[in-house]
C-alpha cells in the first residue's frame, strides 16, 4: 500500500482532503466544515459549534506553562472561534486524557483555569470526557454558541475595496514563546521577566476579543468577512482572500505591534514584522468591511485598519515600508514536518 | 502541596470531584453534567451533546483493531449516547491527534470509518481539529443531537416496581476483547476466529440500537430511565438507581447471554454473568418503564426484562440462581488504577 506522508499535507490540506465530499444531510445543518464553527438552526437562533485539541509537547510545554493558565487558554480559544462568527459562546464540553504523572491536584488546577474562563465568559461547562492516557495530557474541548441568522460573518464576504481591521496587536504572543523557551534554555535559578509581563501574559493567558464586537454593534458596522488570528496574519488573511475570491494589500507600517515586542524581538536579532505575519496564538479578531463605515471605525478603540481587499488577479500582498510588495505565504505552524 | 493519585478517585469520582458546585448560567442550559447528554434549549427544539475521547494503549490496541472499524466505533459509542436520551444525533466534530507513525492511507482509513457511521445514522460530520501528536493516535468526537423536550429520558425517573429492561446481549463485547487479546498472545501466524465473528464483531464495530427505540416508539412505550450500557450492567443499574433514588432487583437468570460468547467464556475459565455484568462496550439500551407497560413489551424483538426497581432500602441486587441475593458493584474500568 503506497504511504504518503502526513508532512506532505499539511495540517489544512490533510483536513481538507479528508473532508473532501462530505455533504451535509441534516436540515438543521446550515453551514459544516470550512470555517471557525460548524452553523445549525434548531429554532429561533443559530447554533454555533466548535471544537480544539491541545497536545503535551505540540501546543504547551509544562515546564513553562502553569495547568491553570492551560486550562483558561484552552478554553478561551475556542470562545475565540465563536466570536470569531459574531456569537456567543454558550456552552462547552471537556475531554482529558491524563497520563499517571498528573496528580488530583493538578488537575484540579487545569479545570480551575477552564472554571474561570467559563465565568468571565458566562459560558457553561455541560460534560465532557476523562480518562487516562499512555502518555502525557490531551485536552479535547468543544464550544456551543448561538446567534441570530443576520449577525453571523463568515470568512467568504470580503467584497472590492472592503477595509482589513485588526484588533490589537499582532506577534505579542509569539514573542511570549520565545521569551519562555529562552528562559528555559538558560536554566537560570530566577527567569528574568523583569518588565516583559505582558509578553507573557499574551502567550499563556490570552483573552478573546468579545468586547471588539461590543465595539462594532455599538457602533453600527457589521464585518464582511472575519476570522480570529490563531495562525498568523498571512495564513488567515489567505483564507479571507481564498474563500472570497478577492486579493489584499495591507501595509507594513500599519501592522500593530506592541513596543516590548518589538524591543525583545531587537534583542533576539528576530524580525517583528515576520513573527506579526507568522506568529500566531494572538486570537486577535481580523474582518473586513465596507469603505462606507470608515468614519464609524474611527473612534473604536484598540482597532487598526491595516490595508485594503483588491481584485483577485493582485494577488495578496504586503507593501513594505519602502513601498515593495511582498506576496503574503502562509508560513503558519506545521507540527507534522520533521 | 498535597498529592493525591488519580486512582484513589477513580473515573467517575474524579469528574464528580471536579465538577462539583459548576451550576448553568446560560438560560438555553437545561441540563449539564450528569447524564449521557447535556440538553439545551435553543428553539423549538432541544439540542442534546455528548462527547468521548479515544486514546491508542488505553481503549484501543491497534495490533487488532483495524482503523476502519475504530473510526466507526468512535462515531457510534457517542450515537449511542444521544440514542439513550431518546434522541437523534444530528452533527458531530472529530478531533484527532496523530504521531509520525501514521501515514495518510492510515487516517483515510479512520475517516472513512467514521463518514460510514455517519452515513448510516444520518449524522454530519461538521467539524474537528487535526493536530500532530507525540506518540500514538487520540480521536475525541463531539456529537449533538436533537429531541422534542417530552421525548427526553434522563437517568433519575426510575419508580418503585418499574421493570428493567435490556437490549441484545450482555458481555459479548467483552468476550471479544478476550478473545482478541489471547490470539494476539498466542501470537499465531493465522488467528482462529473461526465461528466467532459475532463476538469480534461485537467488540470492533458495535451498534448503538437506534432500532430498539423505534421499536419503542411503536409499541407506545415512554422509558422512565435509561442510559447505554458502556462501563457494564451493574455500573449503569447504579448510575439509575442512585440518581432516581430507589433500588432494584435483577436476576441472573434473565440476563441475556449470546451463546458464542458463553462458550468461549467457559472455554477460557471465565464466569460469563461476570462478564455480563462488568463487561461493558455491549452499547446496549438498559432503561426502566411502568409495569403497565408490560403487555406492550413482550411483542418487541430483542428486549429483555431483567429486574424490577425496589423501594431504596433494599439496594441494588443480583438473584442468583438458587435465590441468593448479591449485591450489584460498580467495578467498571478504572484505567487509572496501576
Amino acid at each position: 500500500m503506497a504511504r504518503t506522508e502526513i508532512s506532505e499535507y499539511g495540517e489544512f490540506g490533510l483536513i481538507k482532503h479528508l473532508t473532501e465530499g462530505i455533504k451535509p444531510m441534516q436540515p438543521s445543518t446550515k453551514k459544516g466544515i470550512g470555517d471557525d464553527c460548524a452553523v445549525m438552526d434548531f429554532g429561533t437562533k443559530k447554533v454555533l459549534m466548535t471544537t480544539d485539541m491541545l497536545l503535551e509537547g505540540i501546543h504547551f510545554n509544562l515546564e513553562y506553562v502553569p495547568l491553570k493558565h492551560l486550562g483558561y487558554k484552552a478554553a478561551v480559544v475556542n470562545f475565540s472561534d465563536i466570536y470569531a462568527m459574531n456569537g456567543t459562546p454558550t456552552q462547552i464540553t471537556v475531554s482529558l486524557g491524563i497520563s499517571k504523572r498528573f496528580s488530583v491536584e493538578d488537575i484540579e488546577a487545569l479545570y480551575s483555569g477552564i472554571r474561570l474562563a467559563c465565568e468571565r465568559y458566562g459560558v457553561d461547562l455541560v460534560g465532557g470526557d476523562t480518562c487516562a492516557s499512555m502518555t502525557g495530557l490531551t485536552i479535547s474541548i468543544t464550544c456551543l454558541g448561538t446567534a441570530a441568522a443576520k449577525d453571523i460573518v463568515y470568512r467568504n464576504g470580503a467584497k472590492l475595496n472592503d477595509l482589513i481591521c485588526v484588533s490589537g496587536n499582532l506577534g505579542t504572543a509569539y514573542m511570549g514563546l520565545q521569551l519562555l523557551e529562552r528562559e528555559r534554555l538558560a536554566n537560570a535559578e530566577q527567569p528574568d521577566f523583569a518588565g516583559k509581563e505582558y509578553l507573557l501574559e499574551r502567550q499563556l493567558k490570552p483573552e478573546a476579543r468579545r468586547d471588539i464586537l461590543e465595539s462594532l454593534r455599538k457602533a453600527g458596522v457589521k464585518p464582511t468577512a472575519m476570522l480570529d488570528v490563531s495562525d498568523g496574519l498571512s495564513s488567515e488573511l489567505l483564507h479571507i482572500c481564498t474563500q472570497s475570491g478577492v486579493g489584499c494589500c495591507v501595509y507594513e507600517d500599519k501592522l500593530p505591534i506592541d513596543y516590548e515586542a518589538a524591543a525583545l524581538a531587537e534583542e533576539m536579532n528576530l524580525n517583528i514584522v515576520t513573527c506579526a505575519l507568522n506568529g500566531g496564538e494572538d486570537y486577535e479578531l481580523l474582518f473586513t468591511c465596507s469603505l462606507d463605515d470608515y468614519e464609524k471605525l474611527i473612534p473604536v478603540d484598540d482597532l487598526y485598519i491595516i490595508g485594503h481587499i483588491t481584485k483577485p488577479e493582485y494577488g495578496c500582498n504586503l507593501i513594505g515600508r519602502n513601498g515593495e510588495e511582498l506576496p503574503l505565504k502562509a508560513q503558519g505552524w506545521n507540527a507534522f514536518q520533521s
